[in-house]
Parts: C-alpha cells; sequence; structure tokens
C-alpha cells in the first residue's frame, strides 16, 4: 500500500516541496489548494463544475453539518462523498473556529466546548471524543481535532493555558479511535494541528508534543487571524521547520494568492481559504496582474475576458462587460462564473507551483510570477 | 433558403402540429419551450447548462436589458448572443407586459407607453417604434410588436379600445423596420401579437387584422392572466384556429406541463414561462408523475434521485435528500440543480411530444402522460 505522504522534490533553495497525499478516495497532489464547501457544497458550483477545473480535494465544515443536516443523516446517505456526490478527497475541520467564530455563546472548559446554535439558540457540548466521532460519520478523508483557535493580539498566560488544552484534546482525539480509522469502507486520517498563537516559545513547544503524538499530518492553526503578514509567515516557516519533512503540512485558513507562494516556499503544503469564492461573489477576481474588481462600472464596456491569459470556463467564453452585468443585475450566474474563475486561478497556481518545484524552478516561478503580480496592500 | 417555418406533421386526430423555426443562429423544431432568460441569464444556469440539457431558444426581456445593461451597450457587443455567448436562437418580448406589470407608474396614449423605471423612477416613454429600435439592438432573432396586455377581467369597452390600439402599435412596428430585417449581420422576424382578453369577437377581429399584415409568426397574448383554465385552452384554440397554418404559433406566459400539452393539442408550436425556473428556485420540482416539494422535511433522508426515470444532470448525480439539504439552508447550487432538472423535465417534454406528433401517436402519448400525472388544482 502507499504511504500516505509521499514527498516527491524539495526545491534546493527554498524550502518549498512537492509531495503527494493518498487517500482511498484519491491523490492530492501537492502544493495544493482545497476550495471551501461549508455545507457540503462549494458556495454556488456543482461537483461537475469543481471536477472541470480540477479541484482535487474540498474542505467541509463540521460545525454547519454538525447542526444542517446533521451527522447521522450523512453517516445513513453513506457519508459526505455520496451525499454530495463528490468522489474525491475530502478534508473536515473540528467546528472548533465556528463555536468561536460563529455561535451566539461559548463555554471552554477542560472537557470540552459548550456553545449556543447559531440557528436556533440550542444547546450543544463538543468533546474531542464526540467532535472525532462526528467526523467519522460525516466521513472525509482527512479530519481534524477540536482546538481553540484564539483571536489576536492574546495575553500569554491565556495562550499558553490554551494551548497546553488543545494539545490535551489531541491525544484524546487521537485515542478516540486512532490516528487512521475506518467508519465507512475506507479510511480515515487525523491531523494534528500546532497552536500557540505568535508566541515562538508555545508554538515549539506544542509542535513536539504533537510531534510525539505521531499523526498523520500536521495542520498550522492559529495564523491569518490579524497578525502582521509578516509574522505570519515567520510561524509558519518556524512551524512547518519543526514537523517532520515526511508528513503533509497545511496551513489553516490562508490566503492571497501572494501568501501561498510565501507559505510555499517555507514548506507549507496544502491551503484552504474562503477567499477566492467569498471575493468571488462580491465582485472581485484575481488574474496574474493582480486584482480586479470586475463590478466596477469602468468594465461595463470591456468585451475582453477577465483574464486573457486564463483558461478558465468563464474566460473562455465570457466578457467583463457581462460579467459585470450579471453582477450588477444580481444575477447568481455572476456569482458562479466569478467563482469558477477565480477558483481556477487558485488550483492553476498551484499546478504551476508544483511543477515548478518538480522541475527545480521554483525560485524563477515565484520571482516572475511577482515581477507581474500587483500585490494588495497588506 | 429555407423558409422561416416549416410545417412537418399534423396530427390527424386533433390541432397538434410539429415543424421547425429556421433562423440566422439555429433551428427550433417545435413545439418546443423558451426557457426565461430575463436579464440575458436563465436564472442560476451558464450558456454550457442550458446547452447540455437541449435548451434550443432562450427568450430574454426588452424591459429589463432597456434598463440593465441598455441596449446600446449590447448593440456594441454585438447583440445579445455574443453578450451572453449563447449562439443559438433568442426571442425578446416588447417589453409592455414589464410595463404595466412591474413599473411605478404607465400612462397609455395613443403614441405609446410612458412608464417609470421600478429601479430609479426615471421616466420613459416607448412607442412602438422605439421599442422595435430597442429590440434590433438588442438583436434577438424573433421580436415582438410593443403591445398592451390587458388585466383580467376587463370591461368590453376597455378591451376594445386596447386592442384596437394594439393593432395600430403592430402595424406601426411592422412598418418602422418591415417584417423582418438585419440591424446586426443576421435577420430579426418580427411576429404580430393577437389580444383581444377574452372576449371572442375581439380575437377574431384582432386575428384577421393581424393577418392582413403578414408577419412571418404570430404569438397568442393576454392569456394565463387570470381567467379559468378552461377559457384559456378555448381562447387558444380560437386564436390557433384563425392563424395561417403555415406560421408559427407562441402562446405567451404558458404554463403548467399540462396547459402545455392541451395547448399543442390544439394547435400552438411555441411556449415561454417562468413556471419551472420559478418553481425550481423556490423547491418545486416536475416529474412525470406530478409535482414534488422537494423542500419538505420529508425528503430529509430520501436517497432517491428527484424523478428515476428522468435522464436530466442533477437525477443522474444527486438524491433528494442532498437537494433538500442545499434549498433548506439556502445554498445556491440548490436552486441551480432544480432548475437544470426543471428545465430539463420541461425541454424533454416537448421532445417527446414532437416525436409522438411526427409519429402520428400524439393522442396515445397525451393519454399515456395524464395517467401518470397528477395535475396540481388549477
Amino acid at each position: 500500500m502507499k504511504p500516505f505522504f509521499e514527498l516527491q522534490a524539495l526545491c534546493p533553495v527554498t524550502g518549498a516541496r512537492a509531495g503527494r497525499i493518498h487517500t482511498d478516495h484519491g491523490t492530492v497532489p501537492t502544493p495544493n489548494f482545497m476550495p471551501v464547501g461549508t455545507q457540503a457544497t462549494v458556495k454556488t458550483l456543482s461537483p461537475m463544475q469543481l471536477e472541470e477545473i480540477g479541484a482535487d480535494i474540498v474542505l467541509a465544515n463540521t460545525y454547519h453539518l454538525y447542526l444542517r443536516p446533521g451527522t447521522d443523516l450523512i453517516d445513513e446517505a453513506g457519508g459526505i462523498h455520496r451525499f454530495m456526490s463528490w468522489k474525491r478527497p475530502v478534508l473536515t475541520d473540528s467546528g472548533g473556529f465556528q463555536v468561536y467564530s460563529l455561535s451566539d455563546l461559548n463555554r471552554i472548559c477542560e472537557e470540552g466546548v459548550e456553545f449556543r446554535s447559531h440557528l436556533d439558540g440550542s444547546s450543544h457540548f463538543l468533546t474531542p471524543e464526540n467532535i472525532v466521532e462526528a467526523q467519522a460519520k460525516i466521513g472525509a478523508d482527512i479530519i481534524m481535532p477540536l482546538d481553540e483557535c484564539m483571536p489576536w493580539p492574546v495575553e500569554k498566560r491565556y495562550a499558553e493555558d490554551s494551548t497546553d488544552r488543545t494539545s490535551r484534546w489531541a491525544l484524546r482525539c487521537r485515542d478516540a479511535l486512532g490516528p487512521v480509522f475506518r467508519h465507512h469502507d475506507y479510511r480515515q486520517f487525523l491531523f494534528g494541528i500546532v497552536q500557540g498563537s505568535t508566541f515562538e516559545d508555545l508554538r515549539r513547544r506544542n509542535a513536539a508534543e504533537l510531534v510525539e503524538m505521531d499523526f498523520p499530518g500536521y495542520a498550522i492553526g492559529g495564523l491569518a487571524v490579524g497578525e502582521p503578514k509578516r509574522q505570519m509567515l515567520d510561524l509558519a516557516e518556524l512551524c512547518a521547520g519543526l514537523l517532520p519533512a515526511e508528513k503533509p503540512r497545511y496551513l489553516m485558513g490562508v490566503g492571497f494568492p501572494e501568501d501561498l507562494i510565501r507559505s510555499v516556499e517555507r514548506g507549507v503544503d496544502v491551503f484552504d481559504c474562503v477567499m477566492p469564492t467569498r471575493n468571488a461573489r462580491k465582485g472581485t477576481l484575481f488574474t496574474r496582474e493582480g486584482r480586479l474588481v470586475v463590478k466596477n462600472a469602468a468594465f461595463a464596456r470591456d468585451s475582453s475576458p477577465v483574464d486573457a491569459r486564463c483558461g478558465c470556463p468563464t474566460c473562455r467564453r465570457f466578457s467583463r462587460s457581462y460579467l459585470r452585468h450579471l453582477l450588477h443585475v444580481k444575477e447568481l450566474l455572476g456569482m458562479q462564473l466569478a467563482s469558477l474563475h477565480n477558483l481556477y486561478f487558485y488550483l492553476d497556481l498551484m499546478r504551476e507551483l508544483r511543477e515548478a518545484i518538480l522541475e527545480g524552478r521554483f525560485p524563477q516561478f515565484r520571482d516572475d510570477f511577482f515581477r507581474d503580480y500587483r500585490m494588495a496592500s497588506d
């Protein structure tokens, strides 16, 4: 049997790596980006469209699925792949982040976290054990342990207590069903999540503890929550360097195209972010020259595609003018075509990064990218 | 050159007919149904998806396009086909119906109709001549003259005045650019619209006048506005019988699947209606057994497709349970998949009707359909 992660190439100059994550629903070449499918759907797009633009894996949110349609329902449907008709790999987060950001009330104790649903006010209590159970039922190929994603900035005393508790929760998650288990008829892999806010010593200690627990892969959590971009990149690099080379590294919730390249450079393999889809729905599109606010009146009569160099279904067939019209009059097709483009942009960028690493020309690719790309101000 | 309309078969028992409408953007076999693409997009669906489910022609609304993005903009883009990237035929209505139903204020006089935009309150004056000009710029293959679609019931005195004015407007429309003209690099065909509310004598007189004007095709307007279903069918039959056999007949704004079959039986060739798309977005799906409110909790755990006999992209891949979840949590993919199904249902039904007529077995097909299909109460 193939190993879970296969490291294929290392950039001789930077920390960039290329590899493959093998799951029972197929292989995810890395570096890669996971479109966010919060409620078992990547907003506005069908699985057919995700296949067409070459998505290798999608992320779904345990918090949302736990509330609606419920984990038992997805379990009965045979797991999330069958439920949403997506045959390739899926990753679910633990729901921890949403508990803190979305729920009406939450109370953390050693045992777990209590929260009230943002939908109907009902009370729920998540524990490391029942969150693994919920994700086992949902049936993603890669699942996450319960953790606390701290706000930034946070006092060191709180950060230390939180990081240590998250570490104890990770162990309880691992011990619930093991680091690799089967609930459906395929394997599910549990990752560890490195926390520690922006405190280097906490990050070091937490990473060491998690490595000791021997997870199949590791996530770097608690970043991109407001800290300066420079600090985010430094901490991602620090964490990546503390994690075993032979396991995949997933930087949670990041980010802009430039952040992805800068993080790949620092040894990160996998990303997820609502950036491409959320921006698309609001009319901001990514191009190799930077961001294009296609909703602006300036594009009302522009018959050129969003990005002349792009091969996505939107750029192959539609003009900026038509896209601007659809978004302006609030037609859903506008959000669909914009989402297709932005996700294609992210996925295509990852494909090119991968090839560049495999062919030993990552630094050149990075420099070429940044020469053309006008970054947004941090 | 092929004639605009080619009559291929007549049902020996009923008034049903099969034919072909030839335009410079391709052929529309009849009977057929036109998905409604109000703002140059069939809500939630891409042109690629419309091609996939076999749409032969779409309808767009002049009123909406005149306001946004504006007819000059579409003209500059090379016409609506290029603007929306739809290569097959397009029909535009005259905007008359929307002026009465959507605008904040309207005033009709012999010269035309004044209205205030429902969007920004701006004043506009539509005349038979400028509505033809607007549609010439939009560039649909088939266009409609300015008419008044009366509410129901209406006093006979008013109906008579209105119908006669609509008749004079039709002549002015014809004389503006001719019944067939080129504004872009292809032909555009102007239809006549038979009005007369539910008064048989007015319908007869109006039809005779319009036939005299020799349009390439005819629409039957002012029906499905509240009158009893029986009366709608009787009047459609009356009008169809008054129109020349060698020209296509389009019943505007109709209707449910059962209405389409009953109208084809009475000699109608083409339909348009928001029924399949609007119902889809609200969670009501059409099946060969009748309507299915898939949004209902009863389908939460139903792993079967919407209609096991359906070959649409939605039924081939997704369950009622997943569709119910998407609609329940208000994910746009739910509206997209439901719209795909409902339009496929309508288009597939028209394909089967056509084959049945061509093969001389329309009455049998109709009887088989109504044996299985549970109709909604009128």
